[in-house]
């Protein structure tokens, strides 16, 4: 692999929704991420790859090696948050591009055929910020989301899935390819790795998460002519929700839980009306499903008191309830093996937040491995990663595919004993 | 008058964009607010009276009795809140319309001309839930707002005034008609005339309102993979700021102050990023200039100190300042006066809403009449006045309005002594 000709790439695609503050604004089946995607096709086409996509608009560029064979995939996500930032999910696609273009040189010099074929993938929508659920076209590629269903998902403004990658003239109709395993290298989004002074994290389970859909319906009335005493002000019973659904995580150790919410839509969100209606979602999230169920257990007795002091209703219920993925043992020693070999310094570590990989990891045996995040931040504008740190990952990832072409995991079950994946 | 032709037309109107729960969702310069103002110029064509439209959509409909002479003129205005009641503004332009009709008959069967000729008005955009600020009609028309500023605010959808009544073919350009005075009839919104058992209130005074314009800035990060220790989020802080808004009135006596928060937008609103900005407006009133000042002295300092808390910037902006306007006395002691001739119970009350009733005050004599609310509750839609108190209300306006076109209240100050004013 050419460092150069990755780090260029890596900042070309960087400028495809690019903003003023050096994030990227490229959310799923928008204009800028057709932008992205039609470079992938481009650096596909170029190296002769056979390019796919799918009914959830999912890419897959492939290399033969053995007719028949199913495939290694390597891959991530070119979509991001609003006002997002560069590193998240296109560092993992361009790592697996410049790897993959790396394994195929590499092949043809040997002239030994190995044991599976190679993908590349480019999964629809991980981020869901614009189509809820996040990891849509990995999940749909698992059998874990319906494709018919997802295609339905409609943005805020009302546009579906499918209307808004038949747009972008991503709603594909090939055929899924045939998968042996699974690697991901992306960013790690938080501060170990860097405080650490480690390259490399060989990612051995997901935290258990789930979502919390919070429904407050008040009565909406005039913010000036009704009487203090008279209202069932919906705004200030949410308010008190979001600042219930913070603070519960200081009933536990400290990070041991975190919990936020994202989204909150008021109606009729006039200046001079008193809210009748807000929605909310909540995001609960822990390497503990205990702590995940107190946490939603303590939250539902507090919500419920709110209702009763506000004399308003508020509904509340569960869902994207995804809970703890091992990721398999012998990835986690191969990921080791070839850092050790390339020099890095690598350690075990958790994910809290998702990936196409936990999704992956459902069906194939699948690697996931992270490079270190400045500052720990993510999904803002200032996310950001050394060329240095980015270059190694791209080794890393090279050295893992190669092995796992080679027959690496293919055996192996992905749900190791559980007790041995929490001790790390 | 008839009791039942205007009883007809009244439920008529409230037809248009009726929701299902007997309310009415009828924004300014929507299709439904066309329907409204098909009929209203309608009824004035049925009735031979020239109607204008201005050039920020306000509709008048002109009954000449002296050729040159100004118009008295009555009204409201026909535009909802979202999912918003039937009766606030549509009762007082169905009242206005019905008194003129009956004043007109009077006039022509009396065969003696009055002082002054009489109109009708359906003021653009009073409640300020699609276009802000409200009062826009009447305050441009009074000279308070900037008539090209207006025609550019944009809805959240970014559409602008200009646009959207050019859409429904209601942006004109035919001149203002010159006025002598103004009278307006409607809902009380709050609950003390239905408290007292009485029929009519005759308005002495406007509350003092203003409003906040408050940016709550933090960081975008990952809901899942950032600490908690390292987030600056913008909606927690921004929830934080909406209970202060609320509890602030609890530093005053019961019902001296009225506080809320009504608009609050958030950004990216994704249900897996922590906000990074939080916009909001805070609105409050009182009877006393003193007591708004005060909460918001102590609204600026208890959020520099959530801002400081949460390592965060929130900026906060004063506008939409409206000063207590008094109504003139001799337009109270003619309200009282007809309120007494028809039998109907009367009592002087001041409006904590605004009305174009407001604008209209600062440049002509202005007579404010209010009829009971069921409960007190407004901009919502359950809503409600009996059909008896809407009959009597009529009666009372073209009682007022008769003695207006003959020279009542023309001479008079609209700024009263300001002690005897408060007094009541």
């Amino acid at each position: 692999m050419s460092a150069a000709s990755f780090l260029t790439d890596f900042h070309h695609v960087a400028t495809f929704g690019a903003t003023d503050n050096n994030g990227v604004e490229r959310q799923a089946a928008t204009a800028e991420d057709k932008l992205s995607r039609d470079w992938f096709a481009e650096f596909a086409a170029r190296h002769g790859w056979e390019v796919r996509v799918d009914g959830i608009g999912n890419m897959f560029a492939l290399i033969d090696f053995v007719p028949g064979a199913p495939y290694v995939m390597l891959g991530s996500h070119l979509d991001s948050q609003p006002l997002g930032g560069r590193f998240d999910g296109a560092y993992g696609v361009l790592a697996a591009l410049h790897a993959a273009a790396e394994i195929a040189e590499r092949v043809a010099a040997e002239g030994k055929v190995p044991v599976h074929n190679l993908a590349v993938v480019n999964w629809f929508n991980e981020e869901g910020g614009r189509f809820a659920p996040s990891i849509m076209g990995s999940s749909v590629f698992a059998g874990l989301m319906d494709e018919t269903e997802m295609l339905q998902v409609a943005d805020l403004g009302g546009v579906t899935v499918a209307q808004a990658l038949e747009a972008i003239g991503y709603l594909g109709s090939d055929q899924r390819p045939d998968v042996a395993g699974y690697a991901e290298i992306h960013i790690e989004q938080g501060r170990i790795l860097e405080r650490e002074g480690l390259t490399l994290g060989a990612v051995d389970y997901s935290w258990h998460t789930q979502k919390l859909d919070i429904e407050v319906l008040g009565e909406q009335s005039h913010t000036g002519a009704t009487a203090m005493a008279d209202r069932h002000d919906a705004l200030v019973a949410a308010s008190k929700v979001v600042l219930l659904v913070h603070d519960v995580t200081r009933k536990f150790a400290a990070e041991a839980l975190v919990s936020s919410v994202g989204r909150l839509t008021l109606e009729p969100n006039s200046p001079i009306v008193v809210a009748r209606r807000v929605h909310l979602v909540a995001d609960l999230r822990s390497a503990s499903p205990q702590v995940v169920a107190e946490a939603r257990g303590s939250l539902m007795a507090d919500i419920a008191q709110i209702a009763r002091d506000h004399d308003i209703r508020i509904n509340v219920n569960d869902f994207d309830i995804r809970e703890i993925q091992y990721y398999p043992q012998d990835g986690l020693e191969l990921t080791e093996k070839v850092a050790a070999n390339l020099g890095l310094g690598v350690r075990r570590i958790r994910t809290m937040a998702g990936h196409d990989s936990v999704a992956m990891n459902r069906i194939v045996p699948t690697v996931m491995m992270f490079i270190p995040s400045v500052d720990g931040v993510s999904h803002c504008e200032r996310e950001f990663t050394t060329d240095a740190d980015m270059v190694s990952g791209v080794a890393a990832l090279t050295g893992v595919a190669w092995k796992m072409i080679h027959g690496a995991l293919a055996e192996t079950s992905s749900q190791p004993d559980s007790t041995k994946a929490f001790a790390s």
